[in-house]
Protein backbone atom coordinates (compact mmCIF):
# COMPACT_ATOMS: atom_id res chain seq x y z
CA UNK A 1 0.00 0.00 0.00
CA UNK A 2 1.63 3.25 -1.42
CA UNK A 3 -1.13 5.35 0.43
CA UNK A 4 -1.10 6.49 3.77
CA UNK A 5 -4.35 7.62 6.33
CA UNK A 6 -3.47 10.68 8.89
CA UNK A 7 -6.82 10.31 11.26
CA UNK A 8 -6.79 14.10 12.62
CA UNK A 9 -8.27 16.18 15.35
CA UNK A 10 -9.77 19.00 14.20
CA UNK A 11 -9.89 20.59 17.66
CA UNK A 12 -13.17 22.58 19.21
CA UNK A 13 -14.62 24.64 16.04
CA UNK A 14 -11.88 27.67 16.04
CA UNK A 15 -9.52 26.63 12.47
CA UNK A 16 -6.49 28.54 14.89
CA UNK A 17 -6.73 25.73 17.57
CA UNK A 18 -6.00 23.13 14.75
CA UNK A 19 -2.20 21.54 15.69
CA UNK A 20 0.53 22.93 13.05
CA UNK A 21 0.66 18.90 12.37
CA UNK A 22 -3.06 18.61 11.45
CA UNK A 23 -2.57 21.96 8.84
CA UNK A 24 0.39 19.97 7.17
CA UNK A 25 -1.42 16.88 7.02
CA UNK A 26 -4.04 18.83 5.04
CA UNK A 27 -2.44 21.02 2.95
CA UNK A 28 -1.48 17.98 1.14
CA UNK A 29 -3.83 15.41 1.39
CA UNK A 30 -5.50 14.34 -1.53
CA UNK A 31 -8.42 13.16 -0.34
CA UNK A 32 -10.19 14.61 2.94
CA UNK A 33 -13.08 12.58 4.80
CA UNK A 34 -14.80 14.86 7.61
CA UNK A 35 -17.12 14.36 9.64
CA UNK A 36 -20.26 17.02 9.48
CA UNK A 37 -19.15 19.16 12.76
CA UNK A 38 -15.95 20.32 11.14
CA UNK A 39 -15.97 23.66 10.55
CA UNK A 40 -16.17 24.46 6.67
CA UNK A 41 -13.68 26.84 6.47
CA UNK A 42 -11.63 24.48 7.09
CA UNK A 43 -11.15 23.57 3.57
CA UNK A 44 -9.60 26.44 2.86
CA UNK A 45 -6.54 24.48 4.59
CA UNK A 46 -6.19 21.67 2.20
CA UNK A 47 -6.85 23.16 -1.56
CA UNK A 48 -5.78 20.85 -3.46
CA UNK A 49 -7.80 17.99 -1.76
CA UNK A 50 -11.00 16.49 -2.85
CA UNK A 51 -13.19 17.18 0.60
CA UNK A 52 -15.87 14.78 1.19
CA UNK A 53 -18.46 14.87 3.85
CA UNK A 54 -19.57 10.80 5.24
CA UNK A 55 -20.35 12.09 8.34
CA UNK A 56 -24.34 13.08 9.51
CA UNK A 57 -26.12 16.40 7.88
CA UNK A 58 -29.56 18.29 7.67
CA UNK A 59 -31.49 15.19 7.11
CA UNK A 60 -29.08 12.79 5.24
CA UNK A 61 -28.07 9.77 7.10
CA UNK A 62 -24.65 9.85 6.58
CA UNK A 63 -22.36 6.68 5.75
CA UNK A 64 -21.94 3.69 7.59
CA UNK A 65 -18.87 2.93 9.55
CA UNK A 66 -17.79 0.03 7.63
CA UNK A 67 -18.32 2.34 4.31
CA UNK A 68 -15.73 4.40 5.83
CA UNK A 69 -13.73 2.31 6.83
CA UNK A 70 -13.87 0.86 2.59
CA UNK A 71 -13.61 4.43 1.53
CA UNK A 72 -10.29 5.09 3.70
CA UNK A 73 -8.82 1.76 2.43
CA UNK A 74 -9.77 1.91 -0.93
CA UNK A 75 -8.06 5.40 -1.71
CA UNK A 76 -4.76 4.22 0.40
CA UNK A 77 -4.35 1.30 -1.99
CA UNK A 78 -4.52 3.89 -5.13
CA UNK A 79 -1.59 5.64 -3.33
CA UNK A 80 -3.64 8.31 -1.55
CA UNK A 81 -2.99 10.48 1.01
CA UNK A 82 -5.82 10.72 3.22
CA UNK A 83 -6.99 13.17 5.97
CA UNK A 84 -9.64 11.29 8.39
CA UNK A 85 -10.89 14.52 9.55
CA UNK A 86 -12.84 14.35 13.43
CA UNK A 87 -13.97 16.98 15.66
CA UNK A 88 -11.81 17.24 18.32
CA UNK A 89 -9.79 14.44 19.00
CA UNK A 90 -10.20 11.63 16.62
CA UNK A 91 -9.54 9.02 19.71
CA UNK A 92 -12.27 10.85 21.96
CA UNK A 93 -15.33 9.25 21.08
CA UNK A 94 -14.74 9.67 17.70
CA UNK A 95 -14.60 6.55 16.56
CA UNK A 96 -10.74 6.92 15.45
CA UNK A 97 -10.15 3.43 17.37
CA UNK A 98 -12.47 1.34 14.97
CA UNK A 99 -11.15 3.33 12.12
CA UNK A 100 -7.37 2.46 13.13
CA UNK A 101 -8.11 -1.15 13.90
CA UNK A 102 -9.58 -1.36 10.01
CA UNK A 103 -6.71 0.15 8.48
CA UNK A 104 -4.19 -1.94 10.56
CA UNK A 105 -6.24 -4.92 9.53
CA UNK A 106 -5.73 -4.10 5.73
CA UNK A 107 -2.12 -3.38 6.02
CA UNK A 108 -2.81 0.20 5.32
CA UNK A 109 -0.18 2.62 7.10
CA UNK A 110 -1.91 4.97 9.16
CA UNK A 111 -1.21 7.98 11.83
CA UNK A 112 -3.16 9.05 14.55
CA UNK A 113 -2.60 13.67 15.17
CA UNK A 114 -4.03 14.05 18.46
CA UNK A 115 -6.13 17.53 18.88
CA UNK A 116 -7.54 19.84 21.12
CA UNK A 117 -10.70 17.65 22.44
CA UNK A 118 -13.82 19.74 23.35
CA UNK A 119 -14.52 17.76 26.84
CA UNK A 120 -11.43 20.63 28.44
CA UNK A 121 -11.52 22.96 25.59
CA UNK A 122 -15.64 24.19 25.66
CA UNK A 123 -15.01 24.75 29.48
CA UNK A 124 -11.23 26.56 28.99
CA UNK A 125 -12.72 29.05 26.61
CA UNK A 126 -16.23 29.19 29.06
CA UNK A 127 -13.78 30.40 31.68
CA UNK A 128 -14.20 26.91 33.67
CA UNK A 129 -10.96 24.84 34.32
CA UNK A 130 -11.92 21.17 34.88
CA UNK A 131 -9.29 21.37 37.76
CA UNK A 132 -8.44 23.72 40.04
CA UNK A 133 -6.72 23.40 43.23
CA UNK A 134 -8.78 23.40 46.41
CA UNK A 135 -12.03 22.48 44.38
CA UNK A 136 -11.03 18.99 42.49
CA UNK A 137 -8.40 17.11 41.26
CA UNK A 138 -9.26 15.55 38.44
CA UNK A 139 -12.64 15.03 35.88
CA UNK A 140 -14.49 12.21 34.15
CA UNK A 141 -15.30 12.67 30.66
CA UNK A 142 -18.76 10.47 29.16
CA UNK A 143 -20.71 10.47 26.78
CA UNK A 144 -24.42 11.36 27.09
CA UNK A 145 -26.03 9.46 23.71
CA UNK A 146 -27.51 6.79 26.13
CA UNK A 147 -27.72 6.26 29.79
CA UNK A 148 -25.93 3.16 29.40
CA UNK A 149 -23.12 4.97 28.74
CA UNK A 150 -22.56 7.60 31.80
CA UNK A 151 -25.15 5.96 34.54
CA UNK A 152 -22.22 3.16 35.62
CA UNK A 153 -19.72 5.78 36.06
CA UNK A 154 -21.50 8.50 37.87
CA UNK A 155 -23.48 6.18 40.14
CA UNK A 156 -20.20 5.65 41.72
CA UNK A 157 -18.88 9.18 41.64
CA UNK A 158 -18.77 10.62 45.22
CA UNK A 159 -20.61 14.23 45.14
CA UNK A 160 -17.85 16.67 44.15
CA UNK A 161 -14.69 14.01 43.60
CA UNK A 162 -14.34 15.16 40.16
CA UNK A 163 -15.46 17.41 37.52
CA UNK A 164 -18.13 15.90 35.55
CA UNK A 165 -18.05 16.84 31.51
CA UNK A 166 -20.43 15.25 29.40
CA UNK A 167 -20.50 15.25 25.31
CA UNK A 168 -23.62 14.73 23.00
CA UNK A 169 -25.74 14.74 26.24
CA UNK A 170 -27.82 17.55 25.76
CA UNK A 171 -30.74 15.10 24.79
CA UNK A 172 -30.86 13.53 28.03
CA UNK A 173 -29.91 16.08 30.26
CA UNK A 174 -32.60 15.35 32.97
CA UNK A 175 -31.42 12.02 33.22
CA UNK A 176 -27.85 12.87 33.58
CA UNK A 177 -28.91 15.43 36.58
CA UNK A 178 -31.01 13.08 38.34
CA UNK A 179 -28.27 10.01 37.82
CA UNK A 180 -25.94 12.88 39.99
CA UNK A 181 -28.96 13.86 42.63
CA UNK A 182 -29.43 10.40 43.28
CA UNK A 183 -25.73 9.52 43.87
CA UNK A 184 -26.19 13.11 46.54
CA UNK A 185 -24.40 15.28 44.50
CA UNK A 186 -26.31 18.97 46.08
CA UNK A 187 -28.80 20.49 44.10
CA UNK A 188 -27.06 23.57 43.94
CA UNK A 189 -23.97 22.47 42.35
CA UNK A 190 -23.22 25.31 39.61
CA UNK A 191 -23.54 23.47 36.02
CA UNK A 192 -23.11 24.41 32.64
CA UNK A 193 -24.23 24.15 28.96
CA UNK A 194 -21.51 25.02 26.29
CA UNK A 195 -22.67 25.53 22.82
CA UNK A 196 -20.98 26.51 19.66
CA UNK A 197 -17.82 26.92 21.90
CA UNK A 198 -14.45 27.96 19.75
CA UNK A 199 -16.49 30.18 17.57
CA UNK A 200 -18.11 33.41 17.65
CA UNK A 201 -21.28 32.52 18.32
CA UNK A 202 -20.49 30.60 21.46
CA UNK A 203 -23.30 30.69 23.77
CA UNK A 204 -23.38 29.39 27.53
CA UNK A 205 -26.21 28.53 30.01
CA UNK A 206 -25.24 29.02 33.71
CA UNK A 207 -26.97 27.36 36.78
CA UNK A 208 -27.40 24.82 38.84
CA UNK A 209 -27.51 20.99 39.13
CA UNK A 210 -31.14 21.35 40.47
CA UNK A 211 -32.25 23.50 37.16
CA UNK A 212 -29.97 21.48 34.19
CA UNK A 213 -33.33 19.22 33.47
CA UNK A 214 -34.99 21.54 32.45
CA UNK A 215 -32.60 24.16 31.06
CA UNK A 216 -33.68 26.10 27.94
CA UNK A 217 -30.95 25.40 25.53
CA UNK A 218 -29.25 28.71 24.12
CA UNK A 219 -29.00 27.02 20.41
CA UNK A 220 -31.92 24.28 20.19
CA UNK A 221 -30.80 21.62 18.05
CA UNK A 222 -27.16 22.57 18.06
CA UNK A 223 -24.62 20.14 19.99
CA UNK A 224 -23.14 20.54 23.24
CA UNK A 225 -21.04 20.14 26.19
CA UNK A 226 -22.22 19.98 29.86
CA UNK A 227 -20.21 19.90 32.89
CA UNK A 228 -20.80 20.15 36.46
CA UNK A 229 -18.96 20.97 39.71
CA UNK A 230 -17.76 23.34 41.64
CA UNK A 231 -15.37 24.42 39.03
CA UNK A 232 -18.79 25.91 36.88
CA UNK A 233 -18.66 28.66 39.96
CA UNK A 234 -15.27 30.28 38.12
CA UNK A 235 -16.91 30.88 35.06
CA UNK A 236 -18.86 33.91 36.19
CA UNK A 237 -15.17 35.62 37.04
CA UNK A 238 -12.99 33.87 34.22
CA UNK A 239 -15.11 33.78 31.41
CA UNK A 240 -16.03 37.47 32.15
CA UNK A 241 -12.89 38.65 32.29
CA UNK A 242 -11.51 36.55 29.34
CA UNK A 243 -14.57 37.46 26.76
CA UNK A 244 -12.96 41.24 27.56
CA UNK A 245 -9.91 39.91 26.66
CA UNK A 246 -10.65 38.33 23.54
CA UNK A 247 -12.54 41.74 22.59
CA UNK A 248 -9.38 43.49 22.76
CA UNK A 249 -7.29 41.34 20.86
CA UNK A 250 -5.72 41.93 17.52
CA UNK A 251 -6.81 38.60 15.94
CA UNK A 252 -8.65 36.25 17.74
CA UNK A 253 -10.32 33.29 15.54
CA UNK A 254 -8.76 34.33 12.16
CA UNK A 255 -6.57 32.63 10.22
CA UNK A 256 -5.39 35.40 7.79
CA UNK A 257 -2.17 35.69 9.43
CA UNK A 258 -0.59 31.74 9.05
CA UNK A 259 -1.15 32.19 5.01
CA UNK B 1 -3.48 47.64 31.88
CA UNK B 2 -1.83 47.90 28.31
CA UNK B 3 -0.05 44.67 28.46
CA UNK B 4 -1.81 41.36 28.06
CA UNK B 5 -1.20 37.90 29.37
CA UNK B 6 -2.04 34.55 27.24
CA UNK B 7 -2.20 30.94 29.11
CA UNK B 8 -1.08 28.85 26.55
CA UNK B 9 -0.96 25.01 26.31
CA UNK B 10 2.33 23.86 24.76
CA UNK B 11 0.53 20.07 24.12
CA UNK B 12 2.36 16.89 25.05
CA UNK B 13 5.90 17.35 23.77
CA UNK B 14 5.94 17.65 19.95
CA UNK B 15 6.47 21.18 18.82
CA UNK B 16 3.88 19.95 15.74
CA UNK B 17 1.07 19.58 18.23
CA UNK B 18 1.44 23.48 19.14
CA UNK B 19 -1.53 24.68 17.83
CA UNK B 20 -2.04 27.49 15.48
CA UNK B 21 -2.93 30.07 17.67
CA UNK B 22 0.04 29.43 20.49
CA UNK B 23 2.56 29.41 18.03
CA UNK B 24 0.90 32.94 17.01
CA UNK B 25 1.35 34.03 20.60
CA UNK B 26 4.87 32.86 20.97
CA UNK B 27 5.86 34.59 17.82
CA UNK B 28 4.17 38.45 18.66
CA UNK B 29 5.57 37.77 22.88
CA UNK B 30 7.28 40.02 24.50
CA UNK B 31 8.30 37.56 27.37
CA UNK B 32 7.17 34.04 27.93
CA UNK B 33 7.34 32.85 30.79
CA UNK B 34 7.41 28.41 30.88
CA UNK B 35 7.33 25.54 32.94
CA UNK B 36 10.18 23.01 33.06
CA UNK B 37 8.40 20.65 30.97
CA UNK B 38 8.05 22.67 28.19
CA UNK B 39 10.18 22.11 25.19
CA UNK B 40 12.97 23.71 24.55
CA UNK B 41 12.45 23.42 21.01
CA UNK B 42 9.57 26.03 21.40
CA UNK B 43 12.51 28.16 21.68
CA UNK B 44 13.14 28.60 18.20
CA UNK B 45 9.33 29.93 17.79
CA UNK B 46 9.29 33.51 20.13
CA UNK B 47 12.44 35.02 18.78
CA UNK B 48 11.92 38.07 19.61
CA UNK B 49 10.63 37.22 23.12
CA UNK B 50 12.91 36.71 26.67
CA UNK B 51 12.39 32.98 27.69
CA UNK B 52 12.25 32.48 31.52
CA UNK B 53 11.62 29.61 33.14
CA UNK B 54 9.26 29.22 36.40
CA UNK B 55 9.09 25.90 36.87
CA UNK B 56 11.42 23.21 38.59
CA UNK B 57 14.30 21.93 37.30
CA UNK B 58 16.86 19.55 38.21
CA UNK B 59 18.30 20.55 41.94
CA UNK B 60 16.42 23.98 41.60
CA UNK B 61 13.13 25.10 43.70
CA UNK B 62 11.23 27.11 40.90
CA UNK B 63 9.17 30.28 41.50
CA UNK B 64 6.16 29.92 43.69
CA UNK B 65 2.73 30.51 42.68
CA UNK B 66 2.42 33.75 44.29
CA UNK B 67 5.89 34.79 42.80
CA UNK B 68 4.44 34.10 39.42
CA UNK B 69 1.66 35.98 39.71
CA UNK B 70 3.38 38.89 40.36
CA UNK B 71 5.33 38.40 37.54
CA UNK B 72 2.88 37.80 35.48
CA UNK B 73 0.96 40.86 36.13
CA UNK B 74 4.21 43.10 36.77
CA UNK B 75 4.65 42.65 33.20
CA UNK B 76 1.59 42.95 31.74
CA UNK B 77 1.46 46.23 33.35
CA UNK B 78 4.89 47.13 31.86
CA UNK B 79 2.53 47.05 28.87
CA UNK B 80 4.34 43.35 27.50
CA UNK B 81 2.27 40.50 25.77
CA UNK B 82 3.27 37.72 28.04
CA UNK B 83 3.15 34.08 26.77
CA UNK B 84 2.28 32.17 30.13
CA UNK B 85 3.52 28.26 28.50
CA UNK B 86 2.25 25.30 30.36
CA UNK B 87 2.98 21.70 29.39
CA UNK B 88 -0.44 19.71 27.61
CA UNK B 89 -3.43 22.14 28.68
CA UNK B 90 -3.55 25.01 31.02
CA UNK B 91 -6.42 24.36 32.71
CA UNK B 92 -5.54 20.62 33.39
CA UNK B 93 -3.28 20.21 35.96
CA UNK B 94 -1.83 23.55 35.20
CA UNK B 95 -2.72 25.84 37.83
CA UNK B 96 -3.95 27.65 35.16
CA UNK B 97 -7.32 28.55 36.92
CA UNK B 98 -5.41 29.86 39.80
CA UNK B 99 -2.91 32.24 37.55
CA UNK B 100 -6.28 33.28 35.49
CA UNK B 101 -8.10 34.23 38.91
CA UNK B 102 -4.82 36.22 40.03
CA UNK B 103 -5.05 38.24 36.71
CA UNK B 104 -8.82 38.55 37.03
CA UNK B 105 -8.29 40.24 40.41
CA UNK B 106 -5.73 42.61 38.97
CA UNK B 107 -7.84 43.77 36.45
CA UNK B 108 -4.92 42.07 33.90
CA UNK B 109 -6.75 41.14 30.28
CA UNK B 110 -6.02 37.86 29.73
CA UNK B 111 -6.72 34.46 27.60
CA UNK B 112 -7.11 30.77 27.90
CA UNK B 113 -5.21 29.17 24.75
CA UNK B 114 -6.30 25.23 24.77
CA UNK B 115 -3.69 22.66 23.89
CA UNK B 116 -3.43 18.96 23.20
CA UNK B 117 -3.73 17.22 26.63
CA UNK B 118 -1.57 14.68 27.46
CA UNK B 119 -4.09 13.07 28.80
CA UNK B 120 -5.61 11.53 25.72
CA UNK B 121 -2.61 12.37 23.09
CA UNK B 122 0.04 10.45 25.03
CA UNK B 123 -2.52 6.89 25.12
CA UNK B 124 -3.36 7.90 21.47
CA UNK B 125 0.42 8.46 20.08
CA UNK B 126 1.07 4.92 21.85
CA UNK B 127 -1.90 2.96 20.04
CA UNK B 128 -4.36 3.29 22.85
CA UNK B 129 -7.97 5.53 22.22
CA UNK B 130 -9.12 6.13 25.66
CA UNK B 131 -12.71 5.38 24.26
CA UNK B 132 -13.84 2.72 22.21
CA UNK B 133 -17.38 1.31 21.27
CA UNK B 134 -18.28 -2.11 22.90
CA UNK B 135 -15.47 -1.55 25.28
CA UNK B 136 -15.34 1.63 27.11
CA UNK B 137 -17.74 4.89 27.04
CA UNK B 138 -15.73 7.01 29.11
CA UNK B 139 -12.66 7.69 30.76
CA UNK B 140 -11.55 9.26 34.19
CA UNK B 141 -8.32 11.43 34.37
CA UNK B 142 -6.87 11.81 37.90
CA UNK B 143 -3.82 13.64 39.35
CA UNK B 144 -1.73 10.76 40.89
CA UNK B 145 0.82 13.56 43.10
CA UNK B 146 -1.44 12.58 46.34
CA UNK B 147 -3.54 9.62 47.36
CA UNK B 148 -6.00 12.03 48.55
CA UNK B 149 -6.24 13.12 45.15
CA UNK B 150 -7.48 9.95 43.44
CA UNK B 151 -8.61 7.78 45.71
CA UNK B 152 -12.32 9.39 46.30
CA UNK B 153 -12.47 9.00 42.27
CA UNK B 154 -11.35 5.96 41.90
CA UNK B 155 -12.75 4.00 44.69
CA UNK B 156 -16.27 4.48 43.46
CA UNK B 157 -15.22 3.47 39.72
CA UNK B 158 -17.03 0.67 38.82
CA UNK B 159 -14.47 -1.93 37.03
CA UNK B 160 -14.29 -1.11 33.43
CA UNK B 161 -16.95 1.13 33.34
CA UNK B 162 -14.04 4.37 31.68
CA UNK B 163 -10.63 3.97 31.04
CA UNK B 164 -8.46 5.33 33.85
CA UNK B 165 -5.83 8.21 33.13
CA UNK B 166 -3.52 9.24 36.02
CA UNK B 167 -1.47 12.11 35.15
CA UNK B 168 1.93 12.83 37.86
CA UNK B 169 1.30 8.76 39.11
CA UNK B 170 4.46 7.42 38.58
CA UNK B 171 5.44 7.81 42.48
CA UNK B 172 2.47 6.18 43.92
CA UNK B 173 1.41 3.36 41.20
CA UNK B 174 1.58 1.01 43.40
CA UNK B 175 -0.83 2.51 45.54
CA UNK B 176 -3.25 3.54 42.14
CA UNK B 177 -2.92 -0.08 41.60
CA UNK B 178 -3.99 -1.68 45.05
CA UNK B 179 -7.09 1.16 44.76
CA UNK B 180 -8.26 -0.70 41.73
CA UNK B 181 -7.63 -3.89 42.37
CA UNK B 182 -9.47 -3.24 45.55
CA UNK B 183 -12.53 -1.90 44.19
CA UNK B 184 -13.19 -5.09 42.32
CA UNK B 185 -10.77 -4.57 38.82
CA UNK B 186 -9.45 -7.69 37.43
CA UNK B 187 -5.85 -8.50 38.03
CA UNK B 188 -5.26 -9.19 34.52
CA UNK B 189 -6.40 -5.77 33.07
CA UNK B 190 -4.50 -4.38 30.59
CA UNK B 191 -1.95 -1.38 31.48
CA UNK B 192 0.12 1.36 30.27
CA UNK B 193 2.93 3.73 31.50
CA UNK B 194 3.77 6.39 28.90
CA UNK B 195 6.66 7.96 29.09
CA UNK B 196 8.21 10.99 27.05
CA UNK B 197 5.31 10.65 24.56
CA UNK B 198 5.05 12.65 21.40
CA UNK B 199 9.02 12.52 21.25
CA UNK B 200 11.64 10.40 19.51
CA UNK B 201 12.40 9.15 23.23
CA UNK B 202 9.09 7.86 23.54
CA UNK B 203 8.78 4.70 25.59
CA UNK B 204 5.77 2.84 27.11
CA UNK B 205 5.74 -0.44 29.63
CA UNK B 206 2.85 -2.32 28.72
CA UNK B 207 1.59 -4.95 31.03
CA UNK B 208 -0.81 -6.40 33.54
CA UNK B 209 -2.81 -4.33 36.41
CA UNK B 210 -1.07 -6.78 39.02
CA UNK B 211 2.10 -5.60 38.13
CA UNK B 212 1.98 -2.36 37.91
CA UNK B 213 3.07 -1.34 41.41
CA UNK B 214 6.40 -3.24 40.58
CA UNK B 215 6.44 -1.83 37.07
CA UNK B 216 9.87 -0.78 35.70
CA UNK B 217 10.13 2.60 34.63
CA UNK B 218 11.55 2.52 30.79
CA UNK B 219 12.70 5.90 31.94
CA UNK B 220 13.12 6.31 35.67
CA UNK B 221 12.91 9.61 36.96
CA UNK B 222 10.81 11.01 33.81
CA UNK B 223 7.28 11.64 34.17
CA UNK B 224 4.53 9.57 32.42
CA UNK B 225 0.95 8.71 31.76
CA UNK B 226 -0.76 5.25 33.20
CA UNK B 227 -3.76 3.86 31.51
CA UNK B 228 -5.57 1.48 32.81
CA UNK B 229 -8.68 -0.37 31.27
CA UNK B 230 -9.28 -2.62 28.35
CA UNK B 231 -8.35 -0.08 25.84
CA UNK B 232 -4.89 -0.54 26.43
CA UNK B 233 -5.00 -4.27 25.20
CA UNK B 234 -5.35 -2.29 21.91
CA UNK B 235 -2.03 -0.78 21.43
CA UNK B 236 -0.34 -4.21 20.59
CA UNK B 237 -1.97 -3.65 16.90
CA UNK B 238 -2.15 0.15 17.10
CA UNK B 239 0.67 1.07 18.08
CA UNK B 240 2.84 -1.14 16.16
CA UNK B 241 0.78 -0.22 13.10
CA UNK B 242 1.21 3.12 13.90
CA UNK B 243 5.00 3.23 14.66
CA UNK B 244 5.60 1.26 11.71
CA UNK B 245 3.47 4.34 9.48
CA UNK B 246 5.46 7.04 11.65
CA UNK B 247 8.85 5.41 9.95
CA UNK B 248 7.11 6.04 6.63
CA UNK B 249 6.65 9.26 6.90
CA UNK B 250 7.97 11.90 5.26
CA UNK B 251 8.30 14.74 7.96
CA UNK B 252 7.51 13.80 11.36
CA UNK B 253 7.65 15.68 14.74
CA UNK B 254 9.97 18.01 12.33
CA UNK B 255 8.91 22.03 12.68
CA UNK B 256 11.12 22.86 9.30
CA UNK B 257 8.39 23.15 6.72
CA UNK B 258 6.53 25.55 9.01
CA UNK B 259 9.19 27.98 9.40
Amino acid sequence: VKGFVSLVGAGPGDPDLLTLKAVRRLRKADLVLFDALVSPRLRRLAPRGRWFCVGKRAGTLGFSQDAIHRLLIKAARRGQRVVRLKGGDPFVFGRGGEEALALAAAGVPFEVVPGVTAATAAPALAGIPVTHRGLVSGFVVVSGHAEAAFRPVLEGLPPHAATVVVLMGLTLRATLASVLLGRGWEPRTPAAILQAAASRGARSWLGRLQELGTAELPLPGAPGTIVVGRVVSLAGVLGASQGAATGADAEPGSLRSTR
